[in-house]
């Protein structure tokens, strides 16, 4: 497709999205519940059809020699189909966020001021393989109020549009206009830029996938954006503590899950907790797969065993893999110094027995989530009782942590006077 | 300065914000209000030095050929140095916002959690003329536990680092690092283009000044921004509603102080309010000095008086003068419709005795405040009981409206278990 048409395209779409936004920030709750359930009866219905493209996407994949990890990522089965059209029943149920008051005060000469939420707007949504997450983060922009412009990975298209087909049929049948989900159809990546440089007419862009991708919208972005950088996530084992528990949360957090941005990355142990601590868990992992690679401390200590020489590079790597760092630490200094420098803001924990340790370790570890004596893998919007996820912050504005439907909002201050003029 | 050693010296400086904010970030409150007490008796004991320094930026913009406005802005006296002054005493009886917790819950599986306000971290500044941002900026930031880094204006630049280094004693003397306020000592433009793209060492910047300045930061930077965009802020006049009323509104919001952003620029008037209305009104803006443009509706009512012909442009315009756009309207709907096509999300105003289209008009104007029967103007973190405030964002993340100590600040969670793993 040629420039100015590609654009012509996209301004249309874009259009059509601020005006569903408007008509969508004011639709009641029920109307909005009841699409959503559309869509999911409608994801149900066209599930062969949804296959059938998914399977050209996973063969064209395969011809160009792509690897099994992303494959994995890229297909669907009605399983996950089931899985997509559930996610959108258990967003219906959720709580609308939007029309709540905040806050609501009386100024001394009589002015009434509440700050309300209201949904932010027009939501673009830059992702990679995955094509659920076309009818995930369409669910949640559409209960929170806003239009979501969505913009999947080429390896995923004709999946991503035969699911936002199905998705759009939903939307219509529950009474919603049809710009309130909307998908960039082209897989031309100047379509990216047009969205990304929307100023005015895209509130908010969410990147979703990986480092490059993010670098890349970051970059490139004119209009507000919340990123989820990578999750290097720390466990650091304090003297002194319970060593089973601590083996029970560094294995989780390690093993449960390795491919996710929670997922432990390094291991930090007290030098006084190192030598009864290090040989019993390192057995525990390697039996599970994991390759280790330690500072000298930790080769020392488990000298014999199958560790690797850590060098700077790994304190500073997303393995999202069964492989772990390890680093023998003086003190809780050394292990929150050591966070600060290398850690990605996610998720941390610290394992002790110490109040002291454990209030200065939550007060300095500057990350999106501070845990003492649980697993970082708990860092999900379900989990913390959010609903669902459209991802996880590491910025600091707006939102941090898991980001449900409230993290979609934004809030309007209506002042309600008798006449009060500024003197 | 040759660029690599520019570029070294902004990193050095960033890096000594980075360690700095960690240390403020823990400081208790009573010692932040110690140093922001100590930093306006040392701009007090300075005011010589500062208005020498001034005097000199006043002498070059002059040579240059600079306009009176922005000389006005340019130039301190003593009472603009004891407002400085006083307004770093009015920040320390501000509550500290940082500690609170902000939302408490316990899991089914025993996690408890809790939702706790922290400070943001590095917050750059980029401002123009006015000299006395650099101590409401620093006053603001150190109070919310931010490290700033402040870059003034080049007109102002004297000024502000005569400014600066008496906040830094300030600092000093009430035990904070050296490294919680920042000038870019430079007047380089590469210098603010190291700050916007310091990705990692600065977690938010605050552009405060004309469109130009907005647009330039927005279109370079890669850190989070968070933007004043204009104020083209409206006064609808609905039909029924206390005509008086909406005189005494309708002329406080255009002529108390025409210059600032919540002043209003386009007055929108019911059609069957209009004849009544307009009239009387328009003389006491002429009286005023208030220069009138109207669609062809409004220069009928008001032939024989001086009301040129409005443009499409004069309703995109923000004027910061005395100059007022005016149009007749049919309905709510269509005051609502004009202020969604022109409106810049600032402030936006009815005048009414209907609570169903009061109603309609907080709903559906899509703007950070919305009035009802009241003047504009009370856009402002003072008038809004927020304390001072650091600007009005017309932006929707993160921040909506006047921004205080609150909005310049995150949040982090905070995870406390007895051993829970994922399952």
């Amino acid at each position: 497709m040629s420039g100015p048409s590609l654009r012509r395209q996209v301004e249309a779409l874009l259009q059509g999205a601020k005006q569903a936004a408007a008509e969508l920030s004011r639709a009641p709750t029920r109307r909005k519940n009841r699409a959503l359930l559309a869509m999911a009866e409608s994801l149900t219905a066209g599930a062969p059809e949804i296959l059938k493209a998914n399977a050209r996407d996973l063969e064209a994949a395969s011809r160009r020699g792509t690897g099994q990890a992303l494959l994995d990522r890229l297909e669907l089965n009605p399983k996950r189909i089931r899985e997509m059209a559930q996610g959108l029943r258990e967003v219906a149920a959720l709580a609308d966020p939007v029309g709540k008051v905040l806050a609501r005060w009386r100024r001394p000469n009589g002015l009434r001021i509440s700050k309300v939420r209201v949904p932010i707007g027009v939501i673009g949504i830059v992702y990679e393989a995955r094509p659920n997450v076309t009818a995930d983060c369409a669910g949640l922009c559409l209960k929170s109020g806003n239009a979501c412009v969505l913009r999947g990975g080429s390896e995923a298209i004709l999946s991503s549009r035969a699911i936002f087909l199905r998705l759009q049929k939903g939307v219509r049948a529950g009474g919603l206009p049809a710009g309130s989900v909307n998908l960039i159809w082209s897989t031309d990546r100047q379509a990216v830029d047009l969205l990304l440089s929307a100023v005015g007419r895209v509130d908010l862009v969410i990147p979703r996938g990986g480092q490059g991708l993010i670098r890349q919208v970051t970059a490139k972005a004119r209009v507000p954006v919340i990123k989820q950088y990578q999750g290097i996530c720390h466990t650091f084992v304090d003297e002194g503590c319970d060593l089973s528990m601590a083996r029970r949360i560094s294995y989780n957090a390690k093993v449960q899950r390795p491919g996710v941005c929670n997922a432990m990355e390094t291991l930090l142990v007290h030098r006084k907790a190192a030598p009864r601590f290090l040989p019993a868990m390192a057995e525990e992992y390697l039996r599970a797969g994991v390759e280790l690679r330690g500072d000298a401390a930790t080769r020392r200590i488990l000298r014999g065993l199958p560790v690797a020489a850590a060098s700077e590079k790994d304190w500073a790597t997303e393995y999202l893999a069964l492989i772990l760092s390890i680093k023998v630490v003086d003190s809780v200094e050394e292990a929150i110094r050591h966070i600060r420098r290398f850690g990605s803001g996610h998720s941390d924990a610290i394992v002790t027995r110490s109040k002291a340790r454990a209030g200065r370790f939550t007060r300095e570890v500057d990350s999106a989530c501070v845990y003492v004596n649980a697993s970082t893998r708990f860092t999900d919007g379900g989990q913390f009782g959010l609903g669902s996820e459209i991802g996880v912050s590491t910025d600091k504005i707006h939102a941090r942590g898991p980001m449900g439907l409230e993290e979609l909002t934004s809030y309007k201050y209506i002042v309600q006077g008798r006449g009060q003029v500024r003197e």
